[in-house]
């Protein structure tokens, strides 16, 4: 017998699939949700719903936006010659929160992962090379996190763009290994930026 | 100039508005909702809308329900003369775990706290008083968090119910003092059934 009725089961297993969430937390969401009025309860779902359908792929750097072609790829003011590849779209918002970058980005959402089995085809590198292929980048610095599947990344792109004859670099180690970027302080990844190296 | 697209930034925003969800667990959560595929999305945008339009309070002991009344109340192999008065929907479920209880139960959805100016309005008293006005009620258990709240409140509902001379009995402190129902294991919660004490 289940205590609680269908519907209420059902939005706690709904919750509890999240990462990070476990039964009791999903219990304690899902009791929040019933408390929320009919038109709140509704927002959340219509904000699901509208951002799943309203937010695509940047056709360009593959982050997310609702147009096209992102804000930062469609800007005049940014320098497209540097691509700054950045495992995923909360990387992007760390390294502008530095105010420093003003070359685009590349999100490869996800990094090589023998382990989870992600390979090259699961990620944005396909796209990452067409867009040097086409022929104006000078440098492309890699910017994915500083652990194993990060490095086995950037390691494993530097060699993908070894013909193309461009500057290939990596952030500095300003940031402390083993850890993740999204948890980097500005002054820690503007040192990182500044002090990029050669691959 | 924000870096998420507007529907994914308000779709954050409500993943924060949840209780115990920062902003970075938030970021988390609308980006794995947006790595789901559009109809678990919508599945999930679905459960919410669903949860919150069928699921009631029982007429007659305000737990959750999609029915008028709920199973427990509803089952004639319940013992309908003793109500065990919990303070939340996830107690009943504790209670039951421990497959010793057989009566019913009432659920205040909430304790008073004159902290949080939660007064007896705000939960469901009236509702248990009409319950045991109605006659055939011999025993109410009460099964409130041992915290000063859920002490406050059994205090309050046992000078209340004095009138109607039925037992009014308290969960022996076979519960840890000061910890939350929730977390009990269920031989605790049986032996606090079993050595209940008259208010």
């Amino acid at each position: 017998m289940a205590f609680f009725p269908t519907s209420l089961e059902n939005l706690i297993d709904k919750f509890a699939s999240l990462p990070g969430v476990g039964k009791k937390s999903a219990q304690r969401l899902a009791f929040h949700m019933l408390s929320l009025s009919n038109q709140e309860a509704e927002a959340f779902a219509d904000a699901i719903t509208y951002a799943k359908h309203s937010v695509r792929f940047c056709r360009v750097c593959q982050n997310f936006t609702e147009d096209e072609i992102c804000g930062i790829c469609a800007s005049d003011r940014r320098d497209h010659s540097v691509i700054c590849v950045v495992s995923e779209p909360r990387d992007v918002l760390s390294i502008e929160r530095g105010h420093e970058y003003n070359g685009t980005y590349h999100v490869l959402h996800g990094a090589l992962s023998p382990m989870l089995h992600i390979g090259p085809e699961d990620i944005k590198i396909k796209e990452l090379l067409t867009r040097v292929a086409e022929g104006d980048v000078e440098e492309v610095i890699m910017a994915t996190n500083p652990d194993t599947e990060g490095e086995a990344t950037a390691l494993y792109l530097s060699r993908l763009l070894k013909p193309f004859h461009i500057k290939v670099s990596r952030l500095a180690y300003g940031i402390p290994v083993g850890s993740n970027l999204e948890f980097a302080d500005d002054a820690t990844l503007n040192r990182a930026l500044e002090g990029r190296t050669e691959m």
